[in-house]
């Protein structure tokens, strides 16, 4: 490793290059920070930095990678554990660190961590068969949430069930995997809404919490967030604050953490799912706040005092751009949408539209939420 | 040229390696633009997008990359005129164009133009003699700023003088051009600030003006920024925008416009300079406005339409960080003064540290100007 005064800089290594690797590099321009970018594939969202392209399952590729960059980070929480200790045992520096990165790769893994940790969850069982599925549900009004432990997001790996045999496909395929594995079953929460509350850690210790946000979800996908979450009980978002540092602390999260929560109906806030890297829910904070998660999870992974996290304006809502148009890539309708919103930050990964494909966003900053809401609605809809 | 829906984007191809194009990366990274970079030399500040390097007085280099890109624009205004018409007899759309672009190089034909559009400048001639020079000098107070028509920038080709022989070289190098040159003198404004007004134009007309900033100089370089200039005259205010939009519309300006004006102690503005490019003194609109000059001058160049040009907060300042740390790029002291300023926006542009050279600025917002001052102003000096 090379020091700041030698290199003049720090260098971060991303691997995946997808949008949250692409939104890792203004800040990183801006701050002066070396960024690269190992990604899947030519084309990739963030193949502007895209130095390298290669396999992250690769042993190979990924050392060969590290030995370019002062410390590796992550666009996606899929390169396997084995790897990333291997870098550690290097002296590579990794964050977040593989023992905290195993927490967000295994949602059974998590469930038991949280539960050391007092933090309060639905009720959930990890069941390696049928019977002892049909045992949860039955138990729990006779439906229940099912989700594989491992590779599941945006609504994949995730089923709704009240019968055990709505699943057999999923333990058919662990029984083939011969790693005896189990599957996440939890109650179906009667929740009013969907909060996440962002956090940031640096390795040395130093932590700060932006303000909760409310998610809205559709087909189990983002589909707006709303910063600062509308408030109903203050004593809620004191909460959401407090276990969003508790679990930064108590998994040793570097980075940033994405802890997403819901909001019940009896007042309790309860912890469904955990991202250890820039999150969707905070791409609000890219206009919103005075330190946006992408340039936040730069300084916290190079072990660099964090920013602050107020909101810059009282309100902002980010609207996913899901699909897109049917023609191209977001900047084919340009010279409509730009002239009708011209106070909305359009976003777009570059991507080819495709059915449901999270493909850009648009964000609104303003004094009123529901103005906020409404324009950034609008602008949204005109890339359907 | 293809279009838009075969591409999937637009491709602006900027000339020019330095801050001003590695700021423009941010936003295209945003807005899914495709942006690359003609630069002069490895290394270059905006070596992250910097494809191509070359040399742009050589008209193959300049053709060669303009095939690459749907359109041309610049960080700087030193591309010869001839390249620029030849690019255009050839199609390819170059913003700001060369009849437009030939008063930013040229400080006697922006006089004369100014003159014609009717726009208040201070008392000034064309002297091709130093007996025309003092003729000039004498009946302006026996002071007076002589100027070399093309080529300064930073204080640099500027001098202020009693006698016409203390620009003896400047003379004696026009001669050896050979090209019958002249300097251009200038009355000595007794102003009480200076100011400075953006705007953006695109080609199909869309102008928009951010509100007029105060800028503070020092030894000729712009050192803060205050945005907006605290308020002396509103009418003053009015007058600039109005200046600055007359400027852009009667020279055909495309992309941003910087017309930097003297406040007089009679209330008077006067222009001093214009550039046709983002500038120094609308960096403090990354964070504190909702549209940033660079977001802007890549709409305008693009012909799409412009964005919102308000503050997002009351009050923002820019610092610029000239010279730098002794010791390396500024990321050398991000340990100390991150920590001591939170909230500060720290912007590097990856330079070597130089006596005197803009290695990089600082940017506060807030609701209080002189605290917002206070505090760029002290984090600005952290890196000195």
């Amino acid at each position: 490793m090379s020091s700041i005064e030698e290199i003049g800089s720090i260098r971060i290594g991303v691997i995946g290059g997808g949008q949250l690797a692409r939104m890792m590099v203004p800040p990183a321009i801006h701050l002066g920070l070396r960024i690269s970018v190992l990604a899947e594939n030519e084309g990739s969202s963030a193949e502007r930095a895209a130095d390298r392209v290669g396999d992250y399952r690769d042993p190979e590729t990924v050392t060969s990678f590290a030995e370019t960059v002062d410390v590796i980070t992550f666009d996606h929480e899929h390169v396997p554990g084995e790897i990333l200790r291997e870098l550690e045992a290097r002296g590579v520096a990794v964050h977040p660190r593989p023992d905290a990165l195993q927490f967000a790769q295994d949602k059974i893994l998590m469930r038991q961590k949280l539960g050391e940790l007092g933090v309060p969850v639905p009720a959930w069982a990890a069941v390696a068969d049928e019977a002892a599925l049909q045992g949860f549900i039955d138990a729990h009004g006779g439906r229940a949430v099912v989700k594989t432990a491992r590779g599941g997001y945006d609504g994949k790996g995730v089923r709704v069930v009240s019968h055990a045999s709505e699943v057999r496909d999923w333990f058919a395929a662990l029984a083939e995997d011969g790693r005896g594995g189990q599957l996440l079953v939890e109650e179906l929460v009667d929740f009013t809404r969907e909060l996440s509350q962002l956090v940031a850690r640096r390795p040395s210790g130093e932590t700060r919490a932006w303000p909760v946000v409310e998610t809205i979800q559709r087909d189990g996908v983002c589909a707006e967030v709303l910063a600062p979450a509308p408030v109903a009980d203050p004593a809620t978002l004191d909460e959401a604050a407090r276990i969003g540092i508790t679990v930064a602390e108590g998994v040793g999260v570097t980075g940033v953490l994405a802890v997403e929560m819901f909001e019940t109906r009896d007042g309790r806030v309860l912890v469904n799912e955990l991202a250890m890297r820039p999150h969707n829910s905070g791409h609000f904070s890219i206009e919103g706040s005075v330190t946006s998660q992408f340039e936040q999870h730069l300084r916290a992974v190079a072990d660099l005092p964090l920013g602050d996290t107020s909101m810059t304006r009282p309100a902002a809502v980010m609207v996913n751009v899901l699909g897109g148009p049917a023609e191209g890539p977001m900047p084919v309708r340009y010279a409509e949408v730009l002239a009708a919103h011209p106070a909305a930050k359009i976003h777009s990964y570059d991507k080819q539209p495709r059915p449901g494909r999270k493909v850009g966003h648009v964000t609104v900053t303003g004094d009123d939420l529901a103005a906020v809401r409404a324009e950034a609605v609008a602008a949204a809809r005109m890339f359907d």
